[in-house]
């Protein structure tokens, strides 16, 4: 499946892409006066090779939840039990961003990937756990490579779907005590810049913590980097297998899901934009089915959207997760498609043209 | 009733913001996560006085449309009847905004408080002309003192009639060919910045008509400065008259009468700014009430919400005006105080605290 899906991931479209540009130079609005929305919008025409791209009327948010054996290593302050509690309260509508999410019509899915902890079926919850918890990096890989290709393929049946099920634009979510420490480990791997300027303060940990995650993360990379040969992009599923999380596996299997259906995938924070790293060294092209939901105070994400040469479209200092960045930037993206469907052109609401300096 | 208006508006309540950090802290999530939402729903509940603050479930955009009769000194390209074409495009919900405010739940109305050509009446159009269009600024005041007066009484009845239809929280729009110009003139009045500081490329002049939109500003500060004796504050309506729009005391009246209800009210871009300023001076709590909605290209934009303090949500590039840039805002100042409603408490959802370090 993963090949195939990494087959179907195809080019942007030029021609879609020259009639939306045509297009928004006809409709009543200076031309370029919606910055980035413009181009994004033209964008889109080229990733679902139509103009106008459909509308994005129906939009699915995938929380991936999944453990992490590395929080053995004392990375952060919260308890691994933290996790299922938190699925729990996903489901039963209480977190932040199911708050986001009824204020913008997008609906909520749980997959269980991997967490720890038992968990009772529940409208709402995908079970698809490939294994409870990934193993302890600074020790041994997380995953085998056979775990992290069946998690890349929850996440690919996942983004699939929700497109058969009718989703326009699928939205990352995630949830996992101590996922900044793998996402911060994979963002270094795929980026090679040093733990130290892409590990940040997570949930909000103190500075002795901080170190100590650096120098776990220094650990893992120093154990692992050679079974890949120390360049990351030339086995991506090696990395993600030894240094990453079941859930950046399943993120990292639906960005490629939602390509492979030229579907357009919002990203959230650090722990997408260290799955999109993963989805893009894959296949290259998957790239253009992404979209930054928002800028995380998380260096890491800085680090790894620059890499991708994404604009984030929100900036407004989240560090939460749960998917609640690309949430509210949902609306902005489904409204940069709309004008292209709803907006009057200068010819046909009979609005004067500007008088040619 | 401009005097009744401004002494109704009111600062912050401090218990009610107090609340509102309290009831953060004990939310599903890490302390600050949410970043400048928080800080925005702790502004919410002091200036509603109430914590958690009323849902913003309903939200209304008034379009103010006014013309310049700075429009002959040469400062756009468009032609005037541009404004009132465009009041049909919103009619005809053909515009940017109305693709906009349909994704986000946004009512629209507009508000003919200038518009030089009679507009016959319309579903959604509230007719307030107080004079069709203003004089030249740079030949006389562009306003009667009675006219100014008029114009902040439309803006503080139309805030007004929207609360007690039930709004609860209010958006700005602004239409009108040559309105950049009395922006910056504006800015420039009630900052002590230069007009060549705070005066940009509107819907996009080119370089000559730039230098010759920066020359009339400074021709009509010339004129109108010593009227108010060169000091903005002192009698910010006698600047409002001699300099601004219509639609600019259309916008500072709304603004006025949003606050004095204790209602946010979520500024657009750069029209919206100057009027910000204008109603700051007037009575300067109301700045409590603002909320800027995103961060235009227009510089004397960030000079003015410099000034007043506020940080904008969204920066996407926009220079489009009509209220695109506060509608793109609201999913987000509505979702900041549905956090405080629908959010599970650490003991109520029996997630487990961090441990302390």
């Amino acid at each position: 499946m993963l090949g195939l899906t990494i087959e179907a991931v195809r080019p942007l479209d030029a021609a879609a892409m020259n009639q939306a540009r045509e297009l928004q130079a006809r409709l009543t609005k200076p031309a370029g006066s919606l910055g980035e929305l413009e181009e994004l919008s033209v964008r889109l025409a080229g990733l679902t090779a139509v103009c106008p791209p459909p509308l994005l009327d129906s939009a699915q948010l995938a929380i991936f939840a999944g453990d992490h054996g590395v929080h053995a290593q004392g990375v952060t302050p919260w308890p691994q039990e933290v996790t299922a509690q938190m699925v729990a309260n996903f489901l039963a509508g209480g977190a932040a961003v199911n708050a986001f999410a009824r204020q913008t019509g997008v609906a909520v899915t749980v997959v269980d990937i991997g967490v720890a902890a038992d968990l009772p079926p529940a409208p709402g919850l995908v079970s698809a756990k490939v294994r409870a918890g990934t193993r302890d990096m600074t020790v041994e890989p997380a995953m085998t490579r056979a775990e992290a290709q069946a998690a890349l393929e929850v996440g690919i049946q996942t983004a699939h779907a929700m497109i058969d099920g009718g989703a326009r634009v699928l939205l990352t979510g995630d949830m996992g005590i101590g996922n900044t420490t793998a996402s911060a480990a994979l963002i270094s791997a795929f980026t090679r810049r040093d733990p130290g300027v892409v590990t940040g303060y997570g949930t909000g940990i103190d500075a002795p913590t901080h170190l100590r995650k650096v120098e776990v993360i220094r650990q893992a990379l120093a154990l692992h980097g050679p079974s890949w040969g120390d360049d990351a992009a030339s086995d991506p599923v090696a990395v993600l297998a030894t240094i990453g999380g079941l859930e950046h596996a399943g993120l990292a299997g639906f960005i490629l899901g939602a390509a492979s259906r030229r579907v357009p995938v919002i990203l959230d924070g650090v722990i997408a934009a260290a799955a999109a790293l993963t989805a893009a060294a894959i296949a290259p092209s998957s790239r253009d089915a992404m979209i930054a939901g928002h800028q995380s105070v998380e260096p890491g994400a800085s680090v790894a959207l620059s890499q991708l040469e994404l604009n984030p479209l929100l900036d407004l200092g989240l560090r939460l997760g749960e998917g609640t960045g690309a949430v509210l930037a949902y609306p902005i993206v489904a409204g940069a498609v709309r004008v292209l469907h709803e907006m009057a052109t200068f010819d046909s609401a009979g609005v004067a043209a500007k008088v040619e300096e």
